[in-house]
């Protein structure tokens, strides 16, 4: 089978270079710059202490997301959506994907009334911005939660698994791992998976942007999508190691 | 294994009564009733003689939705989104996904430089609205396609294969075709399936809403979503042999 | 003098075929389809138990409509309200008339601190919808305020007339009533009228489109205007004797 | 009968105090300062080179209308339009009604491919706001007219005939013309009537703000309004025979 | 050296004609016109009983402003801010400018727990609105004050000083006092200068419009603007010492 | 005199640490992260091909700026702009001032008919954003320009000159350089000053937040701003030469 020339040589079921930076500003509970390739994400976790009006009362806590592109983050530029008065269909679909993401391993009667904020904000775009945002959105929360805990504002730790996203694609009829931006749109077709440290789906978001696909392709996609989380989580607990 | 009950002893792998209803309102070139259960969905088909700017001059047409809810729709009243001055994340993420869905069975360039248009709006609701509205919207855009080929505005049909949508998810451990409210409110995982009527898979929108699921569990959701989506198929075949 | 002739031979005093279904959906308090020939609006009344800002305290209930459109109730269609972000001018002129009308015959005090919330959306239209909404939601209202009565919540009904609504306009010097869309367009002078059951004016707006129009030609219409709306009155109260 | 005491001894049948003050402002091509007793409106007449969308090619004009209201305007202060970010149903609804009334005495064949915006704005609201912006706007429209006449930019004046606009009420029973603030808040009906200069009818608006009024009322109420109006057209002749 | 002729020979450390009227609408507790030249800004102060939410127990009251332009105020219409939806970036900047003036001379702990609400509107515009809204809006502010010593509600008035302001400008290289339009749009630098009673500088917001300044030309506009504010102050306190 | 002590023993007339990135992103023209002390300021120019609608068919181009802050760049979390679907006051005033900062060493003849779009973002803020944003926004201009000319597209460079801002201010009576975010929210006086690399000034900004400030003081921190901007203006020059 004709196999699919990716840039760097790198193979099809590998991750592009990833990085964690953790305290990356300064003002935030936790703050990651998170790296895929020439994709960079800075995830920021503030934490409020109180909750959004449908849980006020229930003795429980809420996790949310928000997502940003600056708008020379792309190949041109975007306009700014604070400019143009409202946030795109698209944005508003990733960060509500983000915030179900981060929430699948959270405890929330254990975090108590208060709000974890995840800002996802992307300083420069090449292809899995969504992913990068998720996986480095969980290392931030877990610093935020890691002060809460010494703080001793709370006594257990509500975070029960970590969780990481992946994008995984078809691309000339090879199963890809991790698209950049070239391999995004000459692909047809796009999952992204959202899994737990535990091996468990919490999203999948399969989507054929050119030829519908075979249920034989999506077994290949999702197989290669479990190998590529399984990294993913390993580089989140070393980072967590430090410091 | 512990079996969840069903309204009106339903199989766990049967779809609830589906009708669909050509010309339900009079202006539109395809407008179709359709009603999974109490979920009642109206889908007209627009065509407009022109493309939007990205279109403009590639000889190529386009086929887009909007979905909306009648504020009293649902159980309580929701607020009206053009009075409050916006759609909804969840709107907007709806309606992205029926206009994919319906593109994926189009051959834009066969359409020629014009535009149609599916509008969804949910009458009643009781769970499955998404999923009804694209199954729905593929009878009123095969309608209008059928109109402009007997005005000899097109030759050829652009539309290359049906496309159907179902719901399913897990609900007590058990997987469940086609849910309705109470099983949707309910359920640890929903996954929303767009197929065509070759069996190829367009969509896979899953999420776990309780309990992460694992790999068996999707491809028992899988197996359920291709058969209640086969048999869709065939329910917009035999509607679309009258008149 | 030249009679201008209208479809179906109707007669220049003659409603068209007015068709009242209640029960139309199943979650509202009263859920009415109405229909004045081709002319479809969906209305319903929505209870719920708080009063806007203006009424907190007061002891007294509000009653308040909300008018839509989808957007291919017309001819060719409408971009959506929801979706360029307001209600146009028209959209707003046409429910806060059908809320002051509805309040004419409520007695606010015996509703009580609650709110009955009037929707109406045209599901498809050729002239009159604003008063094919005020007929209908009138019915509604009554079917919500019987529910309330009967759960105990309600004592006396605060309602305590009929209201209804019809146009009556002059097409080439014929006075017509309830004119449909073509006559509409081709009216000089157009005016809806509301009246309650016992024949007071609630509302008279009354627009010369093109010439204006001379006092012996406004008492014909208010002439006509009485008659149908009395017809209208009667079609009312053998709807709701169902059930 | 009882009768309603008026301040300063008003009659029943007398306008308020009418004054109409030419070149208010340097800018516009009319200027106009109109007071009706207290309330004050200023109505400028702008002359733009070109027509909206809708009558472009046509060789006719437009003529429209913009009404607002300074925020301390009224007894106690109302937030700006332009702070919320939309205007209020009410605005729309006078300004639709304002330039209606305009456009009902204008030839727009005779106007060619321009437009006259009439910006109305309350500097002090007493009651009668839009009547007396109707009223105002028309004498800043004929001296806009006048210049473009003056300018040979028109041959004739588009200008059919005059157009004036009063409320009249029923106040404790009594029917009142030109009602003030304390006396509109006081009425069971309120009418707003347009008249053209030679006594037709361009506009009735009659709303029962207490209980519904009977067809006699309604015939007193219009005696007095096209006696009220027929006096203020004679105010704008006098008012337009200077300079 | 050059010297740039103003109009009516005006001479260039010389305000215009400034006219203050007090008490130019009913409605207001102050109410001022005034006018530089032809530039004419109505000045309104609400007093308002309650604070904004930053300010809520702190037993302080608020100072603030807004400022608008009715469409026809200038040369060529333009939008309605109300219609567009949005206050442009260069209202925000007046108004938020005014109220920084008016909070600098007022002890807002003396004030109590209320506001001033100071609306600057303007009528015509000729150059300088926006330090004519300054100057005017101090009159109306100390009307208001004045007004609610006499009913009691204050024992001491929070005003500590007077404030006005004017513009300066370098035209043709000639520094100018109280830029007219046709000087503002000629103009290399434009200089607004906010100052107290004391002659202590409050705002000042100088921009090269053309060629950079030198330090030299600021001193020279600095000197100007201190003379002006000067006349200024003077005219305030004759203004006020009327009724 | 007391001296007021600032943090790292650093004085009054001494700059944070700044450090200028550039080629920090890699899809924009220009991309420069800038740094004084912890105010961190990602500035990227972004060149297109066309003029908004008032320069169109003027042979002169076009430079305009935009402001943003992360959500938690700052101290606790701000509302996300677009999010709340506008852009605030502070915003526009300082996204307005950068634009008139740049085009002051622009001459738009010579940069043909294209627009700079400077998107000047602050991932962490600590006082003085918007003098960081013009003095890191000049070098990402002058790299776009520079990328211009070497494409050829541009045969002269249209920069006349440097541009670099600092904020200068009174904190305990002491004249200080370059406020960070504890001075500024101490400080009596701020100014805000803009000039060339030949010492004109371009734009002075002062504002008495507490008390107002004499002649005298606002000579010795137009003295300060003038030697710190000196400073800046040769770190750009060495950041320039590198590559």
């Amino acid at each position: 089978m004709h196999q699919f020339l990716r840039v760097g040589a790198r193979a099809a079921n590998q991750l592009r270079a990833v990085k964690i930076q953790r305290g990356y500003t300064m003002h935030a509970e936790g703050s990651v710059l998170i790296e895929f390739g020439n994709t960079k994400v800075l995830c920021t976790a503030s934490v409020e202490e109180k909750v959004p009006a449908h849980k006020k009362g229930s003795g429980q806590g809420w996790v949310t997301a928000e997502y940003g592109m600056l708008p020379r983050a792309t190949h041109s530029r975007n306009e700014r959506e604070a400019a143009r008065g409202k946030q795109s269909g698209r944005t508003q679909e990733i960060q509500r994907l983000i915030g179900r993401a981060l929430r699948s391993v959270f405890d929330l009667s254990l975090l108590g009334e208060r709000t974890i904020h995840l800002d996802c904000d992307v300083l420069q775009a090449d292809g899995g911005t969504r992913t990068a945002a998720i996986t480095g959105a969980f290392v931030a929360a877990q610093d935020a939660v890691t002060q809460l805990l010494m703080q001793g504002k709370l006594q257990l730790s509500p975070i029960r698994d970590h969780v990481a996203a992946i994008s995984v694609g078809i691309v000339d009829g090879t199963p890809l791992l991790d698209l950049e931006y070239t391999e995004d749109s000459a692909c047809d077709t796009d999952m992204n998976v959202v899994m737990t440290g535990a091996g468990q789906f919490v999203e999948v978001q399969g989507t054929a942007e050119g030829a519908a696909f075979s249920r034989r392709e999506m077994d290949a996609l999702l197989a290669l999508a479990e190998q590529g989380i399984s990294d993913l989580v390993a580089l989140q607990k070393i980072s967590l190691l430090n410091k």
